[in-house]
């Protein structure tokens, strides 16, 4: 095992530093945000910081990286209050990463990556129409994190789309079975495979299969 | 596809509800947070909302439930200004899940879910020996979600414990490698398969893998 110090890390050269401490934090989700401006020009980009904050009433949280350059999803979410959450896949796996790519302002990343708006009433945002779960969400809270200028972003989900049939019936989304990937660091992706539900823990009991 | 409304949500029944929404941010790292308070009681809690917030300077935050009940964790934190994150592999995830169970206020997990405490020079939080990839933190901010009082904590990252040889030559750390896992709602557990890595984006370029 090697220890490696935070004089260490910060000595590192710039890329390698980034790399290695965006794959330190683990598996996380991977995930295309959509949102519209005020003149109707559509942005999406991928995002792997989406994370879960409440269920009751439903929020999630994910992280903007700081306003140094103009960022059409914070721009857009300011302006509209609404953002879709779209759960990527791998037959969608190489546009979705091409959405990270670094288009001119107001450019549309639909369009440049072949991806597809999709709309429901609830709401302005666009979905993906090529994503099997998508979230609707309306912008509530943003907080500025003093150590680095990043901003965290809340929405509280208005609108769910998914397929029905992968809610196991007591209400776990499969999202495995849906063919959503995790990631990890900044590039790599990754296709899941369940190795067990485990039921809620309690003092002095065995862990026990959920429904075992 | 079943659309959902924030409407329909919140008449769900509570559990099913926590555990539907649970699972709609899709995958995300299993990772055990490990404490010490000021009488030196150990705490060690599973989360699943670590995210990546900087690597220069490298930091993490956290999602922490609201304060409803007495939280070591937090307790423990604010108190000593110091925790670990700690990787769950496969051998372990069953402990890992156990500590989630609701102990006695100042009951140790490392005791009583048979984990065992390690310790460096650098900070007076227990890493868990049994895990392969922990990193030790330094508290310097948290958040108030005012949307459901849940609390967003960022530390910064002091120290990295882990096997060297899983570091690419670019600084990727191969976390499935090290057979870190990735989970998905309140208690499913997933390993993963790498699928690819694709290189950085570039406007008007096809998408390539790294290297490539």
């Amino acid at each position: 095992m090697k220890k490696i110090s935070f004089e260490e890390i910060m000595d590192m050269e710039q890329r390698y530093r980034s790399t290695l401490l965006n794959s330190l934090s683990g598996f996380k989700n991977a995930h295309l945000i959509g949102t519209v401006g005020l003149r109707k020009d559509t942005n999406l980009g991928i995002f792997s910081s989406i994370v879960h904050i409440g269920a009751n009433p439903p929020h999630l949280g994910f992280i903007m990286r700081p306003l140094t350059v103009p960022r059409g999803t914070y721009h857009n979410i300011k302006a509209k209050k609404y953002f879709t959450v779209n759960h990527v896949n791998e037959e969608i796996l190489d546009r979705a990463h091409q959405t990270s790519a670094n288009y001119p302002w107001r450019t549309s990343e639909f369009e440049e990556c072949n991806l597809t708006e999709e709309y429901t009433d609830r709401h302005p945002a666009p979905y993906v129409k090529e994503s099997k779960v998508k979230l609707g969400l309306e912008f509530v809270e943003e907080h500025h994190i003093k150590a680095n200028g990043t901003l965290f972003l809340v929405g509280k989900v208005v609108e769910v789309i998914l397929p029905e049939e992968l809610i196991t019936d007591d209400g776990y989304f499969q999202a495995a079975e849906a063919g959503s990937l995790a990631c990890n660091g900044l590039d790599a992706y990754y296709r899941t495979e369940q190795i067990k539900r485990l039921a809620y823990a309690r003092p002095g009991q065995e862990v026990k299969l959920v429904g075992g």
